[in-house]
C-alpha cells in the first residue's frame, strides 16, 4: 500500500474508535487496538496498561446511557515511520453531557498516538492526550436549557 | 482514478455542500444532489424525496439571515463499493443561532451517506443522520450574551 | 509528487500551523508563512503583510498563558493550481478563553488560503477569514462554571 494509504487507514481506525467509543460499542472498539495497548486519558490522570484493562475503564466510565458523549479529532498530524509502525499528532473537541449529574463537560486537547500493524491492519498501540483546556459547568444554571434529541431514550434531562 | 481519489472526491463533495449550506448558496447546494437524492434530518423528522423537494425545504427553513448555522462534518469512513457506488459514515457537529426567536441549538449526530457518480461527478444520492444529542436554550438565558460578527448584517441581537 | 500527495502535505502545513498557533510555538508557527506572506483575520480587521509584522501581531495578541486558544480547521478543498501554487477553503471553528478578562469567544468561519511551494516545503503565502459568526460572553454568567484543566498552569479561574 501507498504511503497515502496507509494514512487514510490510519485515519479510518481513529474514525471507527471514536465513533464506537461515543455509540457504546465496546466489542468494536476493543479490536481499534493492539493486545498490550497503553493509554493516557486526562493528562495521565487515567493511564492503563492492556487492551482487557482498558475496555474495562472504557465501560465502567462511559456505559451508562445518561452519559452523551461526543469525541472529535482532527488535524491529523500522521507519519508513517516503518512498514508496520507510525505516529500521529491529533486535535480533539470532545462534548460529555451526564444527564443524571445535570453537567455538561467541554474540552479540547491534543492527542499523542503511536500505531503498529498487525496482520495488515492497523492498530492502536499507544493513545493519550494534554489538554489546552477543560470546563465543567452545572446544567441547572441555564434556565431554558433543554435536551430535544439523544441517541439513547432521554432518561432524564 | 484511485480508490485514494474517489475518496477525496467524495470528502470534497460533502464539503462544498456543507459550506453552501452555511453560506445559503442555493443553487450550488442544488448540484450536489441526485435527481431523485432522498434526505432524513433530525432523526427521519424532515424527510424528503427528490432533489426539488429537499431544496425547496432547505430554502424554506435556513433562507432567513437571521439563522447563522455552522454544519461541520468529521471522521469519514468512505467505501468506494463499485465503480459509480459508494456509502460513509460521517460525525456531524452543529450549531444554529437563531436570532430572531433568540435562541441557540448544539447537536451532535453521525451521517450515513450513500453517493453516487454520474458523468464523472460523485453526487448525494442518500444523507441522512441519527442524533448523539441536541440541545436547545435561550440566547437570553445569558445576561453577557453578545453577538460580535456574522457573515450577513446582524439584524437583532 | 501526487496531487493527492500535494493536497496531504498542505493538509499537514495547516494542522502544524493551527498546533502551533494553540500550543504558542511561535518560532515554528513563523516557518509556516512565505516571507512575504500575508494575513487577514477577523473579517479584515486585523490585517498585516510580511512575516516578521505578522508573528509581532500574534505574539502580542496570544503570549499570554491565561489566554488559552482552540483554533480547528475542518473541511478542505484545497485545489493546487500549479506545481508551486495552490488554493483552499476551509471552515474554522474557534474558542478563546480568557482567564485574566474572564470571557469566552467563540466563533465560526470560512478561510480562504494561498499557498506557494519553496525548495520542495509548502508555505501560506496569504490566509484570512470571513465570520459565519462570533460570540463573547462574561464567564462570571455562569455561577458553577469552572475550568478543570489547562495546557499552561492555571492562574485565575
Amino acid at each position: 500500500m501507498s504511503n497515502l494509504g496507509e494514512i487514510e487507514a490510519i485515519k479510518r481506525l481513529k474514525y471507527r474508535y471514536l465513533r464506537c467509543l461515543d455509540q457504546k460499542r465496546w466489542d468494536e472498539l476493543a479490536d481499534c487496538f493492539t493486545v498490550d495497548a497503553r493509554v493516557s486519558y486526562g493528562d495521565g490522570q487515567y493511564s492503563f496498561a492492556g487492551r482487557e484493562r482498558i475496555m474495562e475503564f472504557l465501560r465502567d466510565a462511559l456505559s451508562a446511557t445518561t452519559k452523551l458523549t461526543s469525541h472529535r479529532c482532527h488535524q491529523p498530524e500522521i507519519d508513517v515511520i516503518g512498514p508496520t509502525a507510525a505516529t500521529a499528532t491529533w486535535a480533539l473537541d470532545d462534548v460529555v453531557i451526564d444527564t443524571e449529574a445535570q453537567i455538561t463537560l467541554r474540552g479540547a486537547a491534543f492527542y499523542e498516538d503511536q500505531y503498529v500493524k498487525e496482520g495488515g491492519q492497523w492498530k492502536i498501540s499507544f493513545t493519550g492526550y494534554k489538554r489546552l483546556y477543560e470546563e465543567v459547568e452545572s446544567r441547572q444554571d441555564t434556565a431554558s436549557l433543554k435536551l430535544t434529541a439523544a441517541w439513547w431514550p432521554i432518561q432524564s434531562a
